[in-house]
């Protein structure tokens, strides 16, 4: 199984994407990934003509300001028929890491996905969880992590997603990326990215379809990357 | 002229260094800047010594919540026999730079140092300054930084120092380092550094003591760089 770009296959909203065998034709599975490019492009037709069709799908999403019910409510609001257990995201996939690591996080996230760290231990820190927490980056907030980190033997640091910046209607806002520079540069070590670019997070979704990746294209990198900017 | 390290001369408070011709019995001058330890390592009776010697004395600091005024009055009131004409501070250096190059900046800085901005001419910005403007670095603020950044087709960033943290009694504490770093990141720019340990922040430094440097050494800059963290 490659991945490979999408063809015909419209976009989602924001910073979601759309994860699905294409093509069966090349005598193996081609799985497409298409970018984000705002919600006037893609409409709940689409979404039904694909999973009419053939094709697995299943939704990728960087999002870490609401949980993914909260997700899926506002989709089936715009009328996307989609579902939970359809959804890929850096929350729970970031839950399952701190799990299999014995890690209890100090977090620095946005309220609106806090309920998906419901069942974790949070006490007595060993890493720091930064997700796109806006107006949550606060100094106060941000010197927290950054003290929890220095006081730690060997700091680590997830980060769910590693994104530049996205579009509102208001204007381009800084995403979660510029902060885990910071706190990078500050403490003097590298992140675990949970999220859009990395493949992880990709074969981790694959995994959920009950499919296997076996080789990454470029092209397909090159697109997620632009999505995520 | 080189750079050497210190010899048996006691560091000043915070962020400040002295800087000093040491050593003229090498045949040439050799200029000395020795870390910051800490208040309780440096005496105002230390720098009489200094001041009474044949020794030029200079104060370089990368202080950014103070104007040089507020700074000189705190040490004066410390003992320490200092005036404003005798500290090279990161502000009035970039105050310089912004005046060289035709640049109005937006200001993302502490309001203790805002009155060195006072002459600049901050409408319609092409360029970002920013300091270590502590609880200044809101989401809100950082936003706007890198709107502005964003919107420039040349985007310009003076950094006041990079330093990563410095230790205060309450703990240790984010200096502009990681911000410089965030705005970077999110933009895809590389910032320009007015302050320690920029080798161009000593030689003017220098020139303000009518001194030239021919050779900067590594030992200091060791040194200085581990003052700032």
């Amino acid at each position: 199984m490659s991945w490979a770009c999408p063809r015909q296959v419209p976009p989602l909203l924001g910073k979601h994407q759309l994860l699905h065998p294409l093509d069966q034709s090349l005598g193996r599975h081609v799985v497409a990934s298409c970018g984000p490019m705002g919600s006037a492009a893609y409409k709940p037709s689409d979404l039904l003509r694909l999973k009419r069709s053939q094709l697995k799908v299943r939704f990728c999403t960087n999002e870490s300001q609401k949980s993914r019910e909260d997700l899926v409510g506002m989709l089936r609001r715009l009328g996307f028929d989609i579902s939970e257990g359809e959804v890929t995201a850096p929350a729970p996939a970031t839950c399952l890491i701190l799990k299999e690591r014995g890690l209890r996080p100090h977090l620095l996230i946005h309220d609106g996905v806090r309920s998906e760290f419901d069942q974790i231990d949070t006490s007595n820190p060993n890493c720091v969880v930064i997700a796109d927490a806006r107006e949550g980056f606060s100094y106060q907030n941000m010197n927290k992590a950054f003290q929890v980190l220095m006081e730690l033997e060997n700091p680590v640091l997830l980060s769910l997603g590693k994104g530049r910046y996205y579009k509102e209607t208001s204007g381009l806002m800084l995403d979660v990326g510029p902060y885990m520079k910071a706190l990078e540069y500050a403490c003097g070590i590298e992140a675990e990215v949970v999220g859009k670019p990395s493949p992880e997070f990709f074969k981790s979704a694959l995994r959920e379809m009950g499919l296997e990746a076996h080789q990454v294209g470029q092209l397909v990198l090159k697109h997620v990357r632009g999505g995520s900017y």
